[in-house]
C-alpha cells in the first residue's frame, strides 16, 4: 500500500493541513509514476481522495505543487521566468546567481532534498524532472535546439556538484565563496552548457 | 568512545582481517580529525592498537590507507601519476576519462562514498581530504600557482556532479551517455577550472 492510499484508508481529512499533506504526498507517487507532463491535477487529487479544486487551493496549480512535492522554493518557476527575459548570453550568469540566492536562503534545504532523492527511487525522480523539465530544460529549450536534453543534464551535474561541496559536503573554498567569485569562476562553464559547442553529435 | 577505541577494548586481534578493519576505523578517525598531511602512520597504528608496519603491509602505507579508508578504488593514485604525465592541456580530458573509467567499473561504489560523506562529518572530510589533496589539488598544483585550492574545489563541483548525476540519481542522459559524449562535453569545462582564467581575485 502506497503512503498515499494509505493516508486514504485512515479516513477523510479533517483540517486543511490534513488536505495539503495527502496532497503532497500523492503527487509524489503520481508524478514519480506519470512524469510532471503527464500527472493530472485531477488524478492526483482522486489518489489523495480530495477535491481538485483543493490543489489550486493549496499550492496555485500543478507547477505549484510539484515544487512542493520535491521541498524546492516556491519561488523557483518565477525565477525562471525572470532568467529566460534577459540577454541570452548571460543566462548562465543569472542562472548561478539565482541558484545560490536561492539555496543560500534556505539553509539545509539543498541538503535534504539531495540525501532524500539519494535514498529513495521516487524522490530521485522528481529530482530528475525537476532539474530538466522545470528548471535547465525551461532554460535550455528556449535558447537552442541542440541536444536540449544533453544540455539541460550537463548544467544538471555543474549545479548539483556546486550543491552539493557548498551545502552538503561543505568543502571550506566554495562554502566560504563570496557569491561574486563563484559567479564569475563558474558561469561561464554553465553558458558553455547551455549554448556554446558540447562537440560533434556521437555516432551511436 | 570512538570506534576504534571500543575495537581495541574488545581486546587484542586474532586474525588479520580483523586488523586490517582496525587499521581502517583508526585511519577514519584520525585522518578526519587531524587531515592527511598531520596524520602519521605511527598515530593510526597506535590507536588501532597494533604494530605500525602493518600499514605498509595492508595498505602499501599512509596514501593507501587513506584512499581505503575513503573506499575509493586503489588505484586512483596511480592514475592521478599518469594524469600527470601527459600535456597540461589536455589534463581535464585525462581526468574526466579516468573518472568514468573508474567509476564505471566499480557499480555502486560512487553512491556509497558520497551516502556516506552526505551523512557523516568525519566521512565528509576524509572525502573533502581526498578531493583537494590527493585527487585535484594533486593536479591543480603542477598546473598553475593561481588560487590552486580554489580551482581544485571548482574541479571537485563540476566531478562529484558528474557522478552524482551518473552513478546516484542517474539521470537518463547522463548515466547512459558514451564515454566520447560526456568527455567532450565536459573536458573543456574542467581545463578552464584547471588552467584557464577563472575571473580577477575577488576583494575580501
Amino acid at each position: 500500500m502506497t503512503e498515499a492510499e494509505s493516508r486514504r484508508r485512515r479516513g477523510r481529512r479533517s483540517g486543511g493541513e490534513d488536505t495539503r499533506a495527502a496532497l503532497l504526498a500523492s503527487a509524489r507517487e503520481v508524478f514519480a509514476e506519470q512524469g510532471y507532463q503527464g500527472a493530472t491535477v485531477r488524478g492526483i487529487a482522486a489518489r489523495a481522495g480530495v477535491d481538485a479544486a483543493m490543489v489550486n487551493h493549496w499550492f496555485g496549480g500543478k507547477q505549484g505543487l510539484f515544487v512542493a512535492a520535491i521541498n524546492a522554493p516556491a519561488e523557483v518557476p518565477h525565477i525562471i521566468d525572470q532568467i529566460l527575459e534577459g540577454d541570452p548570453d548571460t543566462a548562465g550568469e543569472r542562472l548561478v546567481r539565482s541558484f545560490l540566492t536561492v539555496w543560500d536562503a534556505q539553509d539545509s534545504a539543498f541538503a535534504a532534498v539531495v540525501r532524500s532523492a539519494s535514498s529513495q527511487e521516487t524522490a530521485a525522480e522528481l529530482l530528475r524532472g525537476f532539474l530538466t523539465k522545470m528548471v535547465f530544460g525551461r532554460v535550455v529549450s528556449r535558447l537552442t535546439t541542440d541536444r536540449p536534453e544533453l544540455r539541460a543534464s550537463l548544467c544538471s551535474t555543474q549545479m548539483i556538484g556546486l550543491g552539493m561541496m557548498r551545502y552538503v559536503l561543505r568543502m571550506p573554498m566554495i562554502e566560504s565563496a563570496d557569491m561574486e567569485t563563484l559567479v564569475t569562476a563558474i558561469a561561464p562553464n554553465l553558458q558553455r552548457y547551455l549554448t556554446g559547442d558540447i562537440g560533434p553529435i556521437s555516432p551511436r
